[in-house]
């Protein structure tokens, strides 16, 4: 077999690539490892950032996004007992839309099959040689496989084997806690997401479709999800979000699991024909809902760098896709660390960190600044050429 | 003898209630430990918030401080080898000014010496009784004094007699460096201050006058000043402050000495009839210039306080005056560590932190929220009533 751009990964990274290439005319030959049926039900992200949306948009994708998602105008900061709302759109002009990653996924996968183009899932045995390139790999009928190309996309996640390929640095951070997250068939109890400030630990309010309900609780990074049967998960739910007025609908919890809590930077993003995006190069921890959103910027920037390449033969774009992705990988990752370190019990924080974490949330609940810092932040900073 | 206030400690604070309350009709007696020619010589801070020179403009002490202040209008950060700076007075409309603390100090002395209103140097054995009230003290001529009050003020900082009759929480935390300080006959080197971050370690590029220089280094928090000759203080200045087109003047070292970093905050702001203000209640890092602009707007709120109290009688501003100051000196503790965090080099900090002080370094840069956030801080927020 032999394509343009090998993609290893049918997450949204690969997928979004694949399909921005279509368009520009580059062929590509997605591989995953895992069925079409697993990848479409893999439950993760849920937040979209403006310049995301208007790509999808852009990339005649958003049929069923624009129909379904939900627009959200603002968030809460709850602490104190009440409710600080961030008015994302009223400071920045843009808004945040509310649709899984696996919805996302489901409409590239429909997009691609419908058109007839090559995406293999099931595939095993994956190996990369950035140098020649080349990828190997067995199908899903057992058959082993050469696939040469002129680049290889690595956007198979950070346990994938692209990842292993890149002699760069790792520079990693493991965060003291993790999330306990739950889906819950209950209609959301707030119209917009409540991100919880409390003595007990971080929780956090979200959503997915106005029957179900998305919730997240700060817990140790060791905490055994066994050890968090659906009473105990609502009554400390109830108790880290509590305000005045609000109660929070329940019912069956669809699914629960353990989330660590990292961050990850691999430098730079490419080993010759090798290019790295999405989680294959880097992990934020989920608290700035930046994860997706990163591994769609990365693709922006590597689509254009290869329809550069092939319309008129420039290389620079390549030779800067690294540089130019982890200025927006760093900016992710301070702002999701921001957003961690000002809502988290740390084990080891002392009064007096506690009290600046307030001083801070007061502030960014009071000053158009700080607010449109954060706002801007959340919705997406523009997309970089 | 016998007065409405009685204020232990002739810093700023002391002598700007002092003054405040003069204006208002309220007696005050001021107490300080130290000689006058000590006070008007100590070395301390040099930034006034704009809030601070309105205040000392509105109370008439201002004259000085307009002729000979150096109104700023924007700060640089120094990172990746270049100036990038921040607009102090395009994002805010204001500025700040540059004047020594004990430039404040002489012209309050002066003021409050010319009145003939009482002012005491070289008292020792201060007590305070909170509850009479009541503070006793050895006058400069060895002879025992009883000074019967309807309020003290502590004003004596936070090593002072009053901090330590509080029975509330001390709440500090201890930086893992400190700053090296000098005075240097020198011209500035730049117009405007410098806080540079370097992989050596913070540097800052402050002035006094137009011929006095001030810069700091940080470092370790038990360095030896011995271990400091002057040239290695200038060739550390040199690495740190190095960037293209800039030339460190350098000249004779005036002063040098090591300042530990600390923050600290007594809660409540006072014990019965006491009320702490400055240094005595709390403590901040010099990186954001706060200690003295936070002294002067405590006693701003207590000044009022204690007028209401003598001309309507309402106790309610006395009742509330530790809440309202604690407000701002939590604003204040949490910018100053939010600047000491992102300029410094921690000892155990490692290529993560790192890269995510740079991204948000290069973020303040670059957004106008952020930079404005900055600057609001910088310049000082509003009284709060």
């Amino acid at each position: 077999m032999r394509t343009q751009v090998a993609i290893v990964g049918a997450g949204p990274a690969g997928l979004m690539l694949a399909h921005l290439l279509r368009l520009r005319g580059v062929d590509a030959v997605v591989l995953e490892r895992r069925s079409r049926d697993y990848v479409e039900r893999r439950v993760r992200a849920g937040v979209l950032e403006h310049p995301t949306v208007e790509l999808l948009r852009e990339a005649g994708v958003a049929g069923r996004l624009d129909r379904e998602g939900m627009p959200h105008h603002g968030i809460s900061l709850r602490f104190d007992g009440a409710d600080h709302r961030v008015a994302l759109t009223d400071l920045t002009g843009k808004s945040i839309t509310v649709y899984g990653q696996q919805e996302v996924v489901k409409d590239l996968i429909a997009t691609r099959v419908g058109a007839g183009e090559p995406l293999l899932f099931e595939v095993s045995e994956v190996t990369v040689d950035p140098a020649t390139p080349l990828v190997t790999f067995t199908d899903a009928e057992g058959t082993p496989q050469r696939l040469e190309c002129d680049f290889v996309a690595g956007c198979d996640g950070s346990h994938g084997v692209c990842a292993a390929e890149v002699r760069g640095t790792v520079q990693a951070h493991d965060y003291p806690f993790a999330w306990l997250g739950v889906l819950a068939q209950a209609p959301p109890s707030h119209s917009e997401l409540i991100y919880a400030y409390h003595e007990r630990g971080f929780a956090l309010h979200s959503m997915r479709t106005p029957e179900i309900t998305r919730l997240y609780l700060q817990v140790a990074p060791d905490e055994r999800i066994e050890d968090w049967p659906d009473t105990r998960i609502w009554d400390e739910l109830g108790r880290r979000l509590a305000a005045d007025g609000f109660t929070l609908a329940t019912g069956p919890i669809l699914e629960k699991g353990v989330t660590a809590m990292r961050s990850l930077v691999t430098e730079p993003m490419r080993q010759d024909r090798l290019f790295l995006a999405g989680d294959a190069a880097h992990i934020v921890p989920p608290t700035g809902a930046k994860g997706m959103n990163l591994a769609i910027a990365d693709v922006w920037a590597l689509s254009e760098a290869l329809d550069a390449y092939y319309r008129v033969g420039r290389t620079d774009l390549l030779e800067t896709y690294s540089d130019r992705c982890l200025r927006r990988v760093w900016r992710a990752e301070h702002f999701s660390w921001w957003m961690t370190s000002m809502l988290h019990q740390a084990p080891d924080a002392d009064d007096f960190q506690r009290k600046l974490q307030l001083a801070q949330l007061r502030y960014v609940a009071t000053s158009e600044a700080a607010a449109t810092s954060l706002a801007e932040n959340y919705v997406g900073l523009p997309f970089q050429r």
